[in-house]
């Protein structure tokens, strides 16, 4: 009756964890909410009227403009206003990258771990994923050469900065490196860089695809975690040989991005404001940041293994009594706290045992300590 | 380098006659926008301020109420708010359903002519697609029958209501029969209905699902034919069955949809003024009719046939002389008019020689008189 496709459509177990997250007495590390506090204030009273109308399915032209501006002088990314590609949030970037590579069987490199969303996207259209695994906060360039020359995927999906869910940011080196390898393999390369915004002790190092010399390349924008989710607009910048392609697929899949959300969001990216928010942003989740490592140094510090994120919304823990999480998830879940398991953020999920991904965004550092410390206790006792 | 599927995607041609169309000098019958004065005044000044967060995949839960109640009430379609889904923009539908339903070789059921952005993704996703033609504004049942028997679709694609591009209009009685041999074969009905709303001459009888008594359903509708298509908020209703399955490749696909956009559709459709305005809509589109039908019998009476379209947003002419309509198009952007080609509106186009679709929403009577005069004469130069 159905596709093929549909055999491997996942999604039942974070929609059902998000889901009994939201009942008020679970303290909830589960998804990666911005904080309500954090959330700018909408202001459509400037909205220019013929905005109702159809637009171009490429996006708005004056937040194409802003986006290639800000990716020149700021990120290092050499680029035109031409190859920025609105999109209906990022998320759909994964689908439509999914849909210009993936036939089933496809080859396809991603990081271990990696977006578990972007997984089921890839898995969705029958994708066989190679991760390579990260080493202390870095991809082995040695490691990546391998796994490209033994998998030849038709393309390579990372997440250098802040990476959910390990949190995990490459440094200069490192990116120059790996980019030097994924150069030579010649494959393109997909950079997803929603959290670069959401940095507590510095900035992230220029992105990866701005050290690329000749691989095709895709770079994924978000504007969900540093301004409203609610509107759905993200954006990609494409090299030239493939930015055609995703405009066209955009096109058949929703013709075109919301365009009061597309306006507003230049609003305030363009606000005198912006900066200031930012940094105030910066500051409630860095507290947040501050609060978990806090609460985990008294309650995990014999449990668990983990980085303090310099950046992004999780922090990600290697129990030390390797344990499905998933498991772990329904007993806490039953103690009114949630957390996301580890296992699904992997291609092979049973080889990612053992994980806790936990975010520090959402919650009070009250609520913070009483839900770490439950967790702890459910750990200790299973 | 890309996915298989990447040598059926097509769009060029669409995409030139729409560019070409925007020249402000060109005359233009190509697109399907509605007439910026019909566009309703977007005001988002009592937005909650919690909409800037992520929402859910359904929908918003008062939208899809509303949505559900209509459906019920005035469309005799025995459904709860739990079966809506909100989409961005009603093309969505059509990707979901692709999605959902093919494999490359996977038979498929449309009507001949049907909506070429629905061919478009059906094609990309590798479709295989059988057209039962129309006749004389209705579909067959006795051809339904033997094409559903002889295909096997997975699935059946139809507009019974003001059809884009044919403008067809099936009666109650026609719906009745259909409906009766589609639950016989008991593939998914897929009901496209954006046009519903826009009726001139009567209202359209009521969908051809809520006659359906056994086989799996979903129904299609837009908010931008008659609110306002910037927003990009859509919605499809399905059967139990299927609706699990579409609510998560949506999450895959986009997480949901964005929630300005669908608080302001609730807004205007709970407005007041909803039925004067959809009064004013019909009464500038039914005289844009009109002045296109005064137009055509002055400068195509020997040129072409076609009926009167009793809502929508198209003429479709059948020349007398059997012509290649692309090539024509060519030759009318040359002299400054456009309409939309209508081969791409069949399956295997070089079936469909010979047909134009005319958008009679956007032009003025003027220019209405002036381009079909101009349009004629290039064919009678051809």
């Amino acid at each position: 009756m159905f596709s093929e496709r549909i055999e491997r459509l996942t999604g039942s177990l974070i929609r059902e964890i998000l889901s009994a997250a939201q009942r008020p007495e679970v303290i909830s590390f589960a998804g990666g909410l911005p904080a309500p506090q954090c959330l700018p204030a909408l202001d459509f009273s400037a909205l220019p009227p013929g905005l109702a109308q159809y637009g171009t399915t490429e996006g708005e032209p004056a937040l194409r403009e802003a986006v290639a501006a800000h990716a020149r002088d700021s990120l290092g990314i050499d680029c035109q206003a031409e190859q920025v590609l609105v999109l209906s949030g990022s998320q759909q970037a994964i689908d439509l990258i999914s849909k210009l590579f993936i036939d089933p069987g496809t080859p396809v490199l991603t990081e271990g771990p990696t977006y578990l969303a972007a997984l089921q996207s890839f898995n969705l259209f029958g994708a066989r994923i190679t991760a390579v695994p990260q080493e202390d906060g870095a991809l082995s360039p040695a490691a990546l050469a391998e796994a490209l020359a033994r998998a030849q995927p038709r393309f390579s999906y990372l997440i250098p900065s802040f990476q959910n869910p390990s949190g995990a940011c490459y440094t200069e080196a490192n990116r120059r490196a790996l980019a030097e390898v994924l150069d030579h393999a010649g494959a393109p390369v997909i950079e997803d860089d929603p959290y670069r915004a959401l940095s507590y002790d510095g900035e992230a190092p220029a992105p990866l695809v701005s050290h690329l010399k000749k691989a095709p390349w895709v770079y994924c924008g978000s504007f969900s975690k540093t301004l409203a989710p609610g509107l759905r607009v993200g954006f990609l910048i494409a090299s030239p040989d493939l930015y055609p392609y995703l405009v066209k697929i955009k096109q058949s899949t929703d013709l075109h991005t919301n365009r009061p959300g597309q306006w507003q969001v230049l609003q305030l990216l363009q606000s005198p404001d912006f900066p200031a928010h930012l940094d105030r942003l910066r500051a409630v989740y860095r507290a947040g940041r501050d609060a978990m490592q806090a609460a985990l140094e008294r309650h995990f510090a014999d449990l668990a293994d983990w980085e303090v994120p310099k950046g992004g919304l999780f922090f990600w823990l290697t129990l030390r009594t390797r344990q499905d999480t998933r498991v772990l998830m329904q007993r806490a879940l039953a103690h009114d706290v949630a957390f996301m398991p580890g296992e699904p953020f992997y291609p092979v999920p049973e080889e990612g045992l053992g994980h806790l991904r936990l975010n520090f965004s959402h919650a009070s550092a009250e609520r913070i300590e009483e839900g770490i410390a439950r967790l702890a206790q459910i750990i200790r006792n299973a």
